[in-house]
């Protein structure tokens, strides 16, 4: 497809003074280049190929260069960025050195807001916006969030102080009955009946109908009206109380999200009403490629595909792993319920759901009430497992302390995606968990290094531990999955065990799937004479420091390795068990310092940080001969 | 006042077959008792006082001992407690041994849930209703939260996925128009508007005027209807649609909350309906006791105060300091900003909000809204400081780090009551904020240990930090008030500094108010002429680790000082940032291992963790003679 438009510079004034064929046209380009460069990239595909015609609507009527859109999440901001200076550089999406997947406040002046993370769109608008009020300026501030993301609680604290404090500001709604799975929620209800409240009429039908039923004089009247004031039409959007006009806001829609004319109109008229709107704007995730339409949840986030064929059903991974075992255990323990927010597929529990539809919860996102919910169910003796991906968990960090850990209740956390995630970039990582984790009473954590590890761990976190446990797992796929386990002792598995021992230069402890980069350094470091030994550890806190320091004895130099951020992490709980017992030596610890790892591969990350086993092993060379 | 029901057993039986005025005695026993309790050991009054009909309702329609009920906070289970066998040792409220000012499960088994912090019951209450329906049992749920608490985004989550699910659950809203401050929000207007909204109308009122309204025959039936089932009365309560309906609940109300017939009635039929139910009752904050009534804020939690004269401010705390400085410096930098979660006279920034109303933001508790609302203002130029407790700021982790420290921008965090708490217990101590901080990007952590220094830690910290940065303080006074400060030297105040400097025996490092301990234990060893050194540190993130080292100079054992979980903490960081400078010696770290330390004087709490002056004196002794 040749472009017409995209490539050359897009402003205010080039949208405003559109066409509305022309903008129709501008639709069908982006579409094109988000689907090619997805295709070839990965990304996330259904949402933004659904909010194409409401990013072209809102950059025709309002100015990206003076007026601040904030993208809830940002799953649905590509066209945005193709079309405020990003279409040259839209090739390298989500690659080493290349544009976000997300808007970032350092890519473009023009993205307001760095997120991510979900519902946070409507809070970071309300600063903006109370800025704005404060300096006396005029610009607007609009928040587009998804009906999943509304479903968040930080949404909702958002739209109770919004409609209290009665700010000038926009909030769009984009409904397309998602989150990343089918939306759930009593809201989720409630939008369904403001969606088919009178039937979906677009603005055009609402109007000519309106007027049929006026006599003669009126229709003039209102003719006129319309005639003066476009935004008076705008109006008769309105249908029923809906909460958010309890709550304050002003309620307007629904509007047909893919109709270029209804957007702008809805659009203008929300630009001249006081006080806070909500627009209520109907799309559908995947809109103009058929496979996406079909199956969005397939193609919310998606790896380089074929765009004739389109994605292929994943391999193995840790996710399926964890998976698999959850319905194994829920077979024998009835007992055993499951827990997602909002992420069905994500974390692999479409099957555990399917085949235990009475012992599986999806609380929306809703990370905190997830926490505090399995609590609930744990203190009346089930044991709830809650998957959620540890960036997220970070939002429960509160209820996992004061409604699990402190009460000591039997909540089991399983949290995927530890470690560096890819091309999502730095707000996905999951970095933290092992500090978090690790400053958290009563808490196990385990951190396995294999499918085998992961399978025991969560068994064993299940079964055996009587607390609060979590058990955290990587993004992606383990290398020894077709041959079998590396490490296959089974009784003793959460002790810590050696992998490798070539002699006592040095020795190096690791934990968790970083173990692969331990080895590789161990081999470089053998080849030239340097030989150490490897403990990899599995249950990581409470730390089995006597054990391990058994498995040291001999060994003076300490390493230890880990995917996470250093303060709070491992290799300092390590270094602290240790000098307890009155362990001689000090241990180096190889982490995260700067969790800011921006998209590139996993490996790129982890060598980026000087975590990749070649310059693991050339660390503990320079140390050593120090 | 003599007891005519309190000390005796009291069972659902012995409640349900009480006669109306009976229960309006139990009622005057309970104020007197918690009056009684209250003004001797401190405790949290108004909110407790507003509850008592309602308590006794609720145990007159719900066996305590099959039934779960659960307190959001538990401000208002003071009467609860009294009820279900705790009456004995209630004088032993909030002391060191005694019983908790909050619901726990290990006090009585009759308290459903541990609370504390806002906004749980509905989830917990939600997670117990699924447990009872997977165990096909068929006792009653009930959730007790304020409208206060209902501004919280977690019991937002919590009813749209109860609406969802259909889960048979009863919640109460106790409204009583505040959170611990006046209440806002939208969802405050919303409440207001259905409390007013047919006038404020009693059962027997709606009922009789509605059948006045009705013709002969028509009142018979509903007369014969009424006789059958008293509970279609109660379908007379629902008067116009409320957003909780819209999220799937059935609200009925508004019902008096102080008048014991009216909720008995209305607590009946609730349990008769399928389905979540939410019963909108209204209810006094202090009723009962003229001082409280009047001024409800400054009888929420209060310390022992003579029951004539009421309570008297309070004089000088590190919360005032903080105050006064925030409008000494907004007085000359018109960009500063401050932001509460319902919390403005808790911080002390009621003075900022009466001279700066513009720049003041009370978003309810809302904590997550707050920061991330924080975090827009910021990236438009202001500089927003964000004034939450310690312990409540854990709710909004992920959010300081996603929306304020990875876009490195300039939110000033006031920590208030960090480290111990005292008598509210272990869910109100702030012990894991130098943990969580430490491991957030970007961010510049000041730990003050006395007035001055916190007065210039703040300025500091909005005048000269770039990025993110965090001022914690504790609860309570500084000895120093009086006499002025201890710590007198101005121009490099966030530099370490040497407290007292006896000898190389050993040395000190101590951060925050704990420095009065590490002085007291520097004074009892010095007696003891074992000399050493005492170093204080205030910016304790990034580890002045250089300029400590340089105090430390032919000092071989040092020891860490910290009002704060170990894992992760100042003395963790200490450690590893000295080890990586070259640092040979080890660093002894002093804190918190495990933080459920239950209610006592702080004083009593840092002796419990052997973080006195004189078991710190008597740990350094030993390590020093091994």
């Amino acid at each position: 497809m040749e472009y017409k438009y995209l490539g050359k510079e897009i402003t205010y004034d080039t949208l405003k003074a559109m066409k509305p064929e022309e903008r129709v046209e501008l639709c069908s380009e982006l579409r094109d280049k988000i689907l090619k460069t997805v295709s070839a990239n990965g990304g996330h595909l259904a949402s933004n190929l659904g909010a194409v015609e409401l990013t072209v609507a809102l950059l025709s009527v309002f100015d990206y260069k003076t007026d601040k859109i904030v993208f809830d999440v940002g799953h649905q901001s590509y066209s945005y960025k193709l079309l405020t200076g990003r279409f040259d550089r839209f090739n390298t999406l989500r690659q080493k050195d290349g544009i976000s997947g997300f808007p970032r406040i350092t890519e473009s002046p023009y993205d307001a807001f760095d997120t991510g993370h979900s519902s946070t769109s409507i809070s970071a608008a309300m600063g903006i916006a109370r800025a704005r009020d404060l300096d006396g300026k005029k610009n607007q501030v609009v928040a587009v969030i998804g009906d999943g993301a509304l479903t968040g609680g930080l949404a909702y604290e958002a739209i109770n102080d919004l409609g209290h404090s009665k700010t000038k500001m926009i909030v769009i709604l984009n409904d397309n009955e998602m989150s990343i799975d089918k939306n759930v929620g009593g809201l989720s209800k409630h939008l369904s009946k403001l969606r088919i409240s009178s039937g979906y009429i677009s603005a055009k039908q609402t109007t000519e109908s309106f007027l049929q039923k006026l006599g003669f004089f009126g229709r003039g009247i209102i003719k006129i009206i319309l005639a003066i004031k476009d935004f008076f039409r705008f109006l008769l959007y309105r249908k029923r109380p809906s909460m958010f006009d309890d709550l304050g806001l002003n309620y307007y829609g629904p509007v047909d999200g893919h109709n270029m004319n209804d957007l702008i109109k809805a659009l203008q008229a929300a630009k001249e009403i006081r006080g806070p709107v909500l627009i209520h704007v109907l799309t559908k995730k995947g809109k103009g490629y058929a496979p996406a339409e079909t199956n969005p949840s397939d193609y919310h986030g998606v790896g380089p595909f074929d765009l004739e064929t389109g994605v292929t059903p994943g391999k193995n991974s840790y996710t399926t792993v964890f998976a698999c075992t959850m319905t194994e255990l829920a077979a024998k323990n009835p007992k055993i319920v499951a827990i997602s927010a909002a992420m069905t597929l994500g974390t692999g529990l479409d099957n555990f759901q399917m085949k235990y539809p009475a012992r599986f919860f999806d609380c929306g996102i809703a990370e905190e009430h997830c926490v505090t919910m399995a609590g609930g169910l744990a203190v009346s003796g089930y044991i709830p497992v809650v998957a959620i991906y540890s960036s997220f968990l970070q939002r429960a960090y509160d209820e996992m302390i004061t409604d699990c850990c402190f009460m000591n209740s039997h909540v089991v956390f399983a949290i995927d995606r530890s470690g560096f995630v890819g091309n999502d970039g730095h707000t996905h990582h999951g970095l933290l968990d092992i500090s978090y984790l690790n400053s958290m009473v009563n808490m196990t954590v385990f951190s396995p290094r294999d499918y085998t590890d992961l399978k025991r761990c969560l068994a064993y976190a299940i079964e055996s531990v009587k607390g609060p446990a979590a058990v955290r797992y990587p993004r992606g796929a383990s290398p020894f999955e077709a041959e079998g386990p590396l490490y296959t002792e089974a009784s003793e598995f959460i002790l810590p065990h050696v992998v490798c021992d070539y002699g006592n230069d040095f020795a190096i402890v690791s934990t968790g799937k970083i173990c692969e980069e331990a080895d590789r350094a161990m081999e470089i470091l053998k080849e030239q004479g340097i030989m150490g030994k490897h403990i990899n550890v599995t249950m990581i806190k409470p730390m089995p420091a006597k054990e391990i320091w058994d498995l040291l004895v001999g060994t003076k130099y300490v390493f230890s390795l880990e995917e996470g951020i250093i303060s709070g992490g491992f290799g300092e709980a390590l270094e602290r068990e240790l000098q307890i017992l009155g362990f001689e030596s000090d241990v180096t610890v190889f982490g995260v310092r700067n969790p800011i790892v921006r998209a590139m591969s996993q490996k790129e990350q982890l060598k980026y940080c000087g975590l990749d086993g070649d310059t693991v092993a050339a660390s503990i060379k320079s140390a050593l001969s120090q």
